[in-house]
């Protein structure tokens, strides 16, 4: 779920002084427009570790913004006369009137959060406490409230530095240092990734965001609202909307950007691994074990990485009346008149058998939103129903493995020139790829939030360079190889 | 939940047959509509009790529509095919294309009702099965397939009778009398209020079907899909949208009509029941157990019901440091600025303090919805954000009391012109109850559908004649006693 979080995403003084005057004055425009307006409010919930700095962040926010229609709510133990009243009884005293903005600090969520990492929250307990949340959160968006979730995260070391700079300071002054989600590190990560995926909703979305580097923190949070509004502000214009624009200078690093392209495997090596790893699958998937459960691949990657050939590595070894390969382009006349899903649904293996899908349901937040194929509700929405989609698919006794196959720009280009003077691949190259390629950074943002959103604890990414296809083919069949021993 | 639904709900044979074109007509050319557009889908579940004639109200329909575009899909046990994939593989597969609607036969909805009445499905597991038909009915709905679900219902007698008219010609039919809902009515009635009040949103409303009369039962499932489709295809057009177009003719008998309006009671009777109540209210709200709970009072009726004077009657016994009054018309600039519920948050009681509302969150559903200050939308997904407030308010610890007043229309008249003619009472009479009072009908049919949708177990409605202020005066009394002492 945090995978990019834990990278580290920098942004220097020089570049951070360039880019601040044109997000001060983007978002103070679209804030000004908001305000005149009056046909919506904008609740900002801040969120996460402890020691991240969300007080200096909203602080910076403050003096970006029209501050006489921002108010901040803290909510904390509560007081006396919230414990009078209802539980959510404070959040709906304190709702910003349409053209004003609320920040909260301690929502609804921390409760909860607390709760569940402490215990006092049974399965059935946490399930209802977020049904409610999310009760209260679509009758907002509903009334046309724009919720906004930041999830703010850091690296272990650099949470351990920060809590004990606080410390230091805090006999002078009234910050108390708070360990507790430093200690509860891992099972705060696990519960906030089940809120996260629970409450993540195409109308009240959230966004992580990574603390290490002031600069970049707030930066990344003015920009994430001044897109947010600007859309609210085009809403009732017609379904145009593509990737939301990004202000120039701010770019965060993926996960996809972090994958390690030097790895590789020499000849030797890669025949001896390969034939070992299918001879392994071959086995497992003749077991009565694997005919109780079933398998479903997903490869997605940079054009021209390779997904094809390490397809064709891990049908091989398979019973050709088990598997089915599904490469996805243009949906079918037959598959647009129906909801966005179905086509995949359709491709399901039987009990069993593996569906291998060649391109997935993640087109959706990768080509359909860079092309704008996909409104910007439509793909933002979709992280969600993806993530529900692949629960039920694990629910019903599916191992489902996802890979992202990377190649840098330059390999790329090295590949797209040999398909074009090689008779035989001429075909595998069109004028698509190269217009795709332009957008290089745009598709590498969309890969990078897929990752972020739809890598969960039951249905994680994989990540492998592709840059040595040897290497990559080899990860392939160890990964599937790997996942069907622990399931079996 | 189902108030309406008990009562006698008929259309004699000779109406049917004047309705029965119009109706026709109309939900063709709807129909049709909706056919050349292709820009959504049409699902209608078809759920509720055996025996009500689900099968034969779906045949009669085929007649009125246009069959080539109608495909019917009836699931029971899973077929080997369907085991072999997700639960949910099967509905999807059969999901209608754009343009064409799909009548849904043992839906979704019929494992979970199954499971939960014979008790496999644990608290846990019920509140996750309900999140993951949400999740699935919320995307359908983003990806314009219009869901429109009946539950069927019957009186236990008729239920009974219809039952052993089928099993005395099953020897020579297909058809099976199955007895299990009718073994099991008052679970189902539980289960059912359950899947009702988690899953009825504005994007996929539940509607009762009252099948003790066959041409009240189908004339009015073809209204509510004539109406719905119709709504769907205004929605690109302006937030205008009244309450929806009844097709004169086919009135439903709400729980509001079948209140006796003869219950009398006399001055000495009143005097002295009256007396004894007020003097057991005092003693109970003086109590600790009182104080530490608390109590919300929502009185709603006709016009002239005799609101205020019931009031009246409830807060002399209370110590006028623990009750506030609030009477509710039209909303103010600041409320108007924050979504709807906000003006109730901030008048909720304190803890062991009372709350009288002298109209209420219902005039969403009542006023809103008649004169059209609630768009169709709103109005719709207000019933589930009520349930969910009052659920809020119990969960809490509050006790919440509805009444709802009524008085006949003659005897509003002879209100009224009372009013008129007596100098001190002329405030309480305005054009706007001369207005409303046209509209009878229409409130009436919208009060009805406020208690259908809004009486729950948690939270019911207690419905008075007030024809006689007396009578009612001392049943509001009455109930509140009553309720205070069952809880405390």
């Amino acid at each position: 779920m945090f995978a990019s979080a834990e990278l580290p995403q920098k942004l220097d003084k020089k570049d951070f002084r360039e880019l601040e005057p044109k997000l001060r004055e983007r978002l103070l425009t679209a804030q000004l427009e908001m305000i005149e307006r009056k046909n919506f409010s904008v609740v900002i919930l801040v969120d996460g570790l402890d020691g991240a700095g969300k007080g200096e962040s909203i602080a910076r926010l403050y003096g970006w913004m029209e501050a006489r229609h921002l108010v901040c709510n803290a909510y904390s133990e509560p007081t006396e006369e919230a414990r009078l009243h209802p539980p959510f009884w404070r959040y709906w005293r304190d709702l910003p009137a349409k053209g004003e903005t609320a920040v909260v600090f301690g929502s609804w969520y921390q409760p909860i959060l607390r709760d569940r990492i402490y215990g006092k929250l049974d399965d059935d307990g946490f399930q209802r406490a977020l049904h409610q949340v999310r009760q209260f959160e679509e009758m907002l968006a509903n009334e046309n409230v724009l919720i906004l979730k930041f999830w703010y995260v850091l690296p272990r070391d650099e949470q351990k530095k920060r809590l004990k700079a606080i410390e230091k300071k805090s006999a002078a002054r009234h910050v108390l240092a708070d360990w507790s989600t430093y200690k509860n590190r891992d099972k705060a990560a696990e519960v906030g990734e089940d809120i996260i995926l629970a409450t993540s909703k195409g109308y009240a979305p959230w966004f992580v965001i990574p603390s290490e580097d002031p600069e970049y923190r707030d930066a990344s949070l003015a920009q994430t609202i001044t897109q947010s509004i600007e859309l609210k502000l085009a809403d009732g214009e017609p379904r145009e909307v593509a990737a939301p624009p990004v202000i120039g200078g701010l770019e965060k690093r993926s996960a996809v950007d972090a994958i390690d392209l030097t790895a590789k495997l020499d000849k030797k090596d890669y025949e001896e691994r390969r034939q070992a790893l299918q001879d392994k699958l071959s086995r497992i998937s003749d077991t009565k074990a694997f005919a109780k459960r079933g398998m479903v691949l997903v490869f997605q990657g940079n054009d021209a990485a390779g997904k094809g050939g390490a397809i064709r590595r891990v049908i091989r070894p398979l019973d050709p009346r088990i598997y089915q390969v599904h490469p996805i382009s243009a949906p079918s006349d037959e598959e647009k008149a129906r909801p966005y899903l179905w086509r995949f649904w359709r491709r399901l293996p039987r009990r069993g058998h593996v569906a291998i899908f060649d391109r997935s349901w993640y087109e959706r937040v990768l080509v359909e939103r860079v092309e704008g194929f996909a409104t910007h509700e439509e793909w933002l929405r979709a992280y969600d129903e993806i993530n529900s989609f692949e629960a039920e698919l694990i629910e019903s006794g599916l191992i489902v493995c996802k890979f992202w196959l990377a190649i840098s720009a330059d390999e790329q280009l090295r590949r797209f020139k040999a398909r074009e003077e090689t008779a035989y691949k001429q075909h595998k190259i069109t004028d698509d790829d190269w217009r795709n390629r332009l957008k290089w950074d745009q598709y590498a943002v969309a890969a990078g939030d897929m990752i972020d959103r739809t890598s969960t604890r039951i249905a994680p990414w994989t990540l492998i360079s592709s840059e040595s296809k040897h290497w990559a083919r080899v990860q392939v069949l160890q990964t599937i190889c790997d996942r069907l021993e622990e399931e079996l």
